[in-house]
């Protein structure tokens, strides 16, 4: 349960202050040239979306590629890379050694394992999402030869400021939408779009939540109210809103294939997924993101004894991890969507040739 | 992706209105004896749950046992099942054929597939849940061994009364909880226990949201407010509350094992959950079912050729889905839990003696 | 592990003497009309396959089909099928419940589940192979559009006369070609070819050797007698030669496009597989059956208690396993194939048409 | 298709000429104090064990410890691993970038990825099963606890004296023993030990050929010469025998508890696999490997214009890749029964107390 994907696979490694974080791509395509300009930039993204409160570690995440490329082409073997974790100061956690932090991950690993790495939060930290943010973008880069497109967005957060004044920490929630994903991705009962969607992003720490198009709001909802009408887009003169809303104009798997038929829902609560199977609108979908746990002002927990003890972290950690997990939500949607592509090209299209 | 599950599995077939409905059950413990009554009434518990408008179909749900049982007991090999489906009328839905119903799946299906089963919803069917139930028992029966419980129950909805005169449908939330589990269940990275309940939740007919613990409330919190004290109930003299909570009394893979120190956590914002791994709390979550979109009222929508059409469903549709689904939800936390106790069976527990 | 193939897999059920015998087949492609025709002359195959001497059960095997499809063609969906059991006599094999026949799984699988199924062999029993016959024929019709085609037969075998004269049994050697196979299937490492064609067949009971080309002869060659000299085929005039070895014309992988390059090996030393993967000619390959353990003759062995026993098996079973082996390895051999075709169809084939 | 094992799990990743060789380790217990040494010492006989003739490439294999490690011990996270590839002298392979080797993997890797890594047989390098060893070398160290242990020989190979004189390359057969394994390992159908064995041999490059027990010979036999009969060891006082052949004295899964019955075979024809779970005697197995297919003599060949070209490699190459062999065949083998082990673990066995 440390890889994600069926067909293009993410095993990943790492510890937070171990000696690297890194991960082993399987099933991507040969003979794609890698936008290594694209990848940095998502990898930025991480990095410089943070607040203004400067976090811990500074370091450039420089990737070391280890395997699968030639001339930066991929080979269509495992592409293996990693980032060297540097200005790692484990002495900085050894006061928090033997002591359970509210609401992390301290004790539930170490009720797993029997002990834990107790250095900046080991496996448990969210450093260790940075190979998602490699492996989405070259996911990004295939899709996009497909047109389909990745954008989130954080929709709803506390107030920074406020909060960062008493030494405190925000959640809050991304908002993810999918473009040009043509209809029929997903696999039905427990392959279904949705599912694979919420696993994923159940995968990045601090997620308590996840809903697809109107969500926890259509369980209020009637029917009537709920229900997406399916119209002749030609046919209502919709071209040009369906052309914004991203449906294919030439979805090949289309079962009518005359150009005066296009046919899409005019309005969009499912989310673009109904039965858990992709209807040409946009896919949409949020994730709520719990505050940071670590927190400036003090706290009280217990320590391995059960001993009552008190703790404060410094200010030096982020008040808000949402600017972060933009790029990391669009990561995972653009790796899910890839797998389910893969997952749908059809056996007709295998370009052999019967014998005569 | 028709498999749930990575230890005991559950591999499902059936359209509604084809043969038969069932499922294959793979790695089920040898030696246990069934408790087919206890099967019998889960079975139950999802048919007459529903409204009081019966449903077209009432045929008994008699399971046939085909494999993996001596008199009724396991034999550890496949366990597979059916229930043929009686009383179909695929004639109701020939109306139907070419007409994609509003939020349902016949597009969609169509688009994937080049056509579709259209007698009453082929594989989308709500009735395709089934074979959920019967996995979910036995997985219910085995963690009862073992002190794990479930207990879900519909926690809101719309009005029945008043949506069933206007031949409208409503939606709702189930919520459950899972009693007795103890620390240290769960994955890191792409195995969380959360990422497995989300999983198995959306795939599930209708779902569109899903949370854990406080949810996508935590997303307005702050993290003073949202963190979860740990406290050592025995000094605080909170064994009775934690004993009501269902903290294990004696977790076997707990770190310490002194009787003086029972480390659990004095609020549950986290739902038992913490860096996707158990707590030892009560794990709690939410399920957002949006409204069945078959409704009574007239509904507009187009055939496959793109004409638009106006159709509208007997009353012998469920109103409300939300009682049946209770059943649904326990099953499968029970599967997903039952997976990530055996992925959990320590090796060092593995009775093999050393050669002298 | 009761799953084989990664695409295209088969589930499978049943014991000897249970209710039924079946499986479900996973990602077979939609809207194939299914020659059941075709099917049912293969499990005869493995029927009147037998030798003379008749065995015990004369059951027709009638498929029902219970799921996956609409008149006829494949749904997409998972294709349900089972064969019930008839003619069960477990009281036949009473008298060897508490016995371990000789080199039968008696002793093995109760040593795995603690108790055993002893009717007939249970899990273990033959029968248990006749849902690989039916996934091996789909996977047989799906490929034979393509132009590839499997042909196995019994190399070498025993004198079964004299062998059932004495009230013994033989084994034998099956020998299978794939023809039409285009070069680059296979996966490096853990997914070649010939690795997944071994484990495939030593799914069937009794198989003890396999090889692939010259096998087990190739350990005694040097270097310059066991590699294949790759040719221009249209140099040498070799054309007609490499339409009969079914190297395909215009292999749609194939890095030189051009008509009058057409590389091949002279010889087959390899069985056309090199580094895992096939050079575009035939795959050959060896299977070793071990005879049957059931012996007419009487045999020494203990019962559960320790204490010695005779037992002896009436004519009723086979002296050779052999003849109904063949499309046993077949079957496999088109579902390993299959399984790689689909793992091989490339990402650029997809058929969606970027944005504009 | 990447990665391999079920429970205990690796992925690996490296070209010969590339960065680095890899892998990542799912799935290994914690808290286990890994034994470097011994690690070190195994990759030692892989690169000790060739021939006289150098090898060209003489770095000492360094292992980079990447994760999953604190002060040496096992977290339970994954263990990643590395080791980078020194002295690469890819212009040794730049005459060689657009000839096909003959017998080597240069034509089905550009058949299937549409060109490829020409410096040192990339990824179908000999090279890229480092990580087997390292796998291999924790799965022993796992399994001695139990009493398990492995050992491989070359049984039979070609004249390396004389071949090396005529510029010629030998095969050869290399035999495992598995010992201690306890009775009961394997899963009935797809999963069978044996099965597993042979996938993870055929996993190595060379391997041509694969037998269990006695193999291809049994096809030879008559069931009165291969059977296996079954005797109580206590009382015909066989226990030194017993001892010897090292079946389990308390096999923990035994349904005779008591120590006057010791059930084993008198002879091993079956290889110690029965219906292919463990019957409790010594697995013995053996892989047939093709000749080394470079060949300091002339051989001839084409390019990929499809031109007669003739080579002939440097000397520097082995002359028989047995040596180096062996410690391979028994890392597959300890990583196939550690996984076979894990998967046997019993439910019963968890230590969940039940709730009072």
């Amino acid at each position: 349960m440390n890889t994600i994907g069926h067909y293009f696979r993410l095993t990943t490694f790492g510890e937070s202050h171990g000696v690297a974080i890194g991960g082993i791509i399987d099933g991507c395509p040969s003979q794609l040239k890698l936008d290594f300009d694209f990848i940095e930039k998502e990898l930025l993204r991480r990095k410089t979306a943070q607040s203004e409160t400067a976090s811990q570690r500074n370091e450039p995440d420089h990737i070391e590629w280890l395997s699968g490329l030639l001339d930066g082409v991929t080979l269509g073997t495992p592409i293996a890379f990693m980032v060297r974790n540097k200005n790692c100061k484990p002495e900085d956690y050894e006061s928090l050694k033997d002591v359970y932090r509210p609401s992390h991950a301290d004790f539930t690993y170490e009720q797993k394992y029997g002990f834990r790495d107790w250095r900046g939060g080991g496996r448990a930290s969210a450093r260790t999402t940075l190979p998602i943010v490699v492996a989405g973008a070259i996911a990004k880069q295939l899709l996009k030869q497909k047109g389909i497109g990745f954008v989130a967005e954080v929709t709803e957060t506390g107030d920074v400021q406020q909060a960062q004044k008493e030494g405190d920490t925000v959640g809050g929630i991304v908002e993810c939408r999918i473009t040009g994903v043509p209809a029929g991705l997903g696999e039905p009962m427990f392959g279904k779009f949705s599912a694979e969607l919420a696993h994923a992003m159940f995968s990045l720490p601090a997620v308590k939540g996840f809903e697809v198009g109107d969500g926890f709001a259509l369980a209020k909802m009637k029917g009537s109210e709920a229900n997406d009408t399916f119209v002749n887009s030609v046919d209502l003169g919709l071209e040009d809103v369906r052309r914004e809303t991203n449906c294919k104009e030439n979805s090949p798997m289309s079962y009518v294939p005359q150009s005066s038929v296009k046919i899409s829902t005019l309005t969009n609560h499912s989310g673009g997924i109904q039965g858990g199977i992709s209807n040409g609108n946009d896919i949409v979908f949020r994730v709520a993101f719990k505050p940071i746990p670590s927190l400036a002002r003090p706290q009280q927990t217990v320590n391995r004894a059960g001993e009552p003890i008190e703790i404060a972290v410094g200010g030096r950690h982020d008040v808000c991890a949402l600017p972060r997990a933009v790029v990391l939500v669009e990561a995972l949607a653009a790796m899910v969507t890839l797998d389910l592509v893969i997952a749908s090209i059809p056996f007709q299209s295998l370009p052999l040739t019967p014998k005569v």
